[in-house]
């Protein structure tokens, strides 16, 4: 942390703010600038909560210089992190495309999916059988049946399976049927989800907040990982800004940032980002070609009568075009995708 | 629902839209402009995704015309409602102020608070007992000790008293010991939270998220009144923008246009939307100037020695002569407070 | 300027960045915490680019202390400016209340618009004769003929006039027919514009950018400054962000944020920034109540036939009620306004 | 344009409605729901301002059906649009390579620079003469002295030239020297720069602002247009948004929906996005990936000691790394590019 002080102020404001950090068992480090005067922590921070500091006279502002997450912490951790899911594996070495529909809604439509799906390289399947929806009024998921289906396509397909949780109860559930949980996007920060997440066992995949930052994406992770569970993959799957041509707007800079700041694998969902089915070709290229661990894509066998995000979902016939155009550029980033 | 054709759409793509509409059992409008052909849906909507027609042929866009929520609205239910909450009353007749620390602490601190806000004019007690904290390092809250104390600080002074909540233990928690429960910005589209809220009982605080729009707002609350819950009030507490000289910038225009839309109150909280206890009062008294039923302003006893939000919290003084100053607003625009 | 090494930056990147400054005839001030080491500049850093830093090895962020804007900084300036126009003074004794149409229609349609804003309290007329229109199809003002009315209309009434300028041929125009110029919110970055509305010895409206921070509008502001004219004046009218239940979201907080940065006057326009007249009263008074020094309110005689921003115009009879009711507010806040 | 009206909106509203659009010389649609009834506009809408049909009694909501800009749609100009500047040419077949300074420093060092990317295979230089630069005492260009040493690269290279233009002057100015002109960011709703710069008869690259949606960029573009210039290539370089990992926030997802929307080409300058030199080349991958028609990208022989952006410039290396490669990336998307 740095204290920087108002321009000429008063030695005892100064002073006061010394004492304060020493207070807390901790010393200081003093520049006098021409300008200003910064004090700087030295020690260990978390003994104080140097944010107060602003309340203090003549204090001008607090910076700090340190993240506040570790255990994600590229710094600390400079090898990137596989995580294995089934009998795949998302990493640095694969482009792992998750494929299948928003909602789970039959048996029959799921496992039919399954099987398109993995034809065309697929290797997990997703579909969500607990759907957080804006309505109350909305179609809200099969909830445990339908995560018996995702079993049942897993065991006839070879597919490993995600499941989106949204509560202790759903994560219970999703431990005895799936192979991976997902965070979603308005659950980023349900700390209390988080925790039990991290203490499931099973990989996660931490979908980014609306409005979240890259920093608070990243302590999201780390309530996960402080619970002991290494096994998280990060999915970029655009944030909202003013611009409504798309759905939400994909940050695709948050690949190569999060390659710089963190070990963990990330992957991009180009559906959820755009909206739109016509733009999740372009958009999944460019994922790629950006670095990035892997693909979510929403498919479905009949968008026009999906019951949840019909129109960014691929038709079979599609998605089996977008994955043969990925090929060539798995090969030249140099990741193993096998069609 | 209003479906938008293409400049020149063929015959067959709009009987085909036409087919879609009646195969599900509702009727159509059509609209022939010499620019495009409309396609008004007539029936009850709730039968179909209608956004799935945007993936039929020569579909340009397809636009809402009425509000998903129904029982916030004030179209169907134009009288402002009146939420009661221990012997206090949130509606247009007052201006409610709730005030405390952003968390409860110790007993002796609460109890300190809690008279010094009561002389002030404030009626209801916040304190949270279980704080979501973007870092997992930081410090989480009592739990239950901090609502025991949450409960004695009410038998001591009369106060009414709510506390948030994060999960359906802390629910259950509240439901022993405070008046009424607020759900936070970052669990506003936490949807079992927001069910169980309503199942509850208690009166429900909803915040608005960091990144919601104001339908979606409104929808949160919908979730909560659907479950039989009425008494859901709205707190404004900023939004994410790009603009970083505040914590989150006071969307004060959500006041007058809750006001058009719904019956529910609206309070706003101007210590989380600055983040600078040096902001408050004067957002304070722009909230009760266009309208706002209340306030919620964090109140600590010693700022800089808080565990949490000490900049943006109110000494005594400060909060005692900002309640002064508030009383002339509060006489002009004839809302009962008493100091 | 601040620089923060990387945790274990190694001493031989350390040494470069500090050759660097000291090569620039600066000199630095090292502080070395236990996780990291930071680097203070010490003398004119107008004589380095310190952004370019970023560049050196294990240089993990540069970080300002000192804000950019001198002439508009209150820390140098600490008493707040008030702006002479016509015969009124725009600063903290008044409340000034500019009004008027969007745009210049006719002469008979400015005149009646002056004569009825008078009445109700304005002492500055605005009408727009240049008017930055999103589409090229739309009325593009009647440039100076417009302005000449405006001319008219002061001597008539005895209103202070204020006119957007967009173009240095508009500067000319301006000087000989108004009062006052503005600077609308598209053109705010116009540096060249904004050069020479300094230069044009005329008292200066500044309107923020629609996605301006308050940083880069106070450099905004000081560009005009630096030309040797002091008399600029701010003028809140709304951000962009992700709502659009109003047109753009009026940041209040930025009143508050203004008063503590700069000397320079503060107004607010709640007409662009709600985008609708139901809107407009109910932000005033925020305005009012938190510390604005005026209010810019769009005012038509025929809203449904204005020819540009009809919704967001006030009727005679709506701004007059408007007026009467700010009276008691502006008693409160202790500035002078009469009707 | 619909007028959709309120639920229960009284039979007079809606004919007061009728008469004011009839009154205009327009014709009606009437279309009446279960619950709101809609009324469509027929005719030549440009002939009233529809939206001052909110403030009519029982109006809900005006909404637009066509799009405001016509010689820019690719609704009437399905072919894309080539544009020629100097002997190179922007558009579907080609991936072209702007590239040079942010700003004109040195003869000496445009000269090194323009060497050093044209044997990279870019095909454009850039480089800026006249900055528009957020503090007025921010180094400001060389003015008509860097368009002289742009034209002397171009003889000595065989490159084609761009230069940002900010007033009427410096498009004189650039007639004289460059073969393209850009406007920049900050001047996209400068409409008078942009009517001058449709007659100027140069090739014009319009960068997106940094709070410009997809529609108001196409405006501004028909700005240009509408003044008889049809050599407009736009250029994504990033929106403004709460992220602050990255210096803006790159909409890569605007170059699919431009392709929809319009003929015009469009580029992606991958270093004002995202401000830093580590996040170029990923960026600068997956815009060609996604069907950009070109990059625009700053290169500088001495990044720590650049007068203007140093931190986000590729160096010589660094740059002939990307461009190697990049041509397989050309490769699989079918466009030409040479190194």
């Amino acid at each position: 942390m740095i204290i920087v002080m108002k321009p000429n102020a008063a030695p005892q404001s100064i002073q006061a703010v010394v004492s304060y950090i020493e207070g807390n068992g901790l010393s200081v480090h003093l520049s006098r600038g021409e300008e200003v005067t910064i004090i700087g922590i030295v020690g260990d921070k978390s003994r104080l909560s140097a944010e107060n500091l602003t309340v203090y006279k003549d204090v001008d502002r607090i910076m700090p210089v340190t993240e506040s997450y570790k255990l994600a912490n590229k710094k600390f951790h400079p090898e990137p992190t596989s995580v294995k899911v089934g009998c795949t594996v998302i990493g640095p070495d694969n482009l792992t495309v998750m494929a299948g529909p928003c909602a789970v809604e039959t048996e029959d439509q799921l496992m039919t999916i399954a099987r398109a799906v993995k034809e065309s390289g697929a290797t997990i399947l997703r579909g969500g059988a607990y759907k957080p929806r804006t309505s109350p009024y909305s179609f809200q998921g099969l909830e445990e049946e339908g995560l018996r289906y995702m079993q049942e396509a897993a065991r006839e397909t070879g597919l490993a399976t995600i499941c989106e949780v949204v509560s202790t109860e759903a994560i219970e559930a999703a431990v005895k049927y799936v192979d991976m949980i997902q965070i979603g996007a308005r659950n980023m920060q349900n700390f209390i989800l988080l925790k039990e997440a991290g203490r499931s066992g099973l990989p996660v995949l931490l979908k980014r907040g609306l409005c979240a930052t890259v920093e608070e994406w990243l302590n999201a992770a780390e309530y996960i990982m402080s619970e002991g569970n290494e096994s998280v993959v990060l999915c970029e799957r655009g944030i909202r800004t003013f611009e409504t041509a798309t759905r939400n707007t994909l940050d695709i800079s948050a690949v190569p940032v999060m390659k710089e700041r963190t070990h963990l694998p990330i992957i991009v969902d180009p559906s959820h980002s755009t909206g739109s089915y016509k733009y999740v070709p372009s958009m999944a290229k460019a994922a790629v070609a950006c670095g990035a661990d892997g693909l979510m894509i929403e498919v479905h066998n009949d968008p026009a009568h999906a019951m949840s995000d019909g129109p960014q979902s691929l038709t079979f016939a599609k998605f089996d075009k977008l994955t043969r155009e990925l090929q060539p550029f798995c090969d030249i980033v140099g990741r193993a995708f096998r069609r």
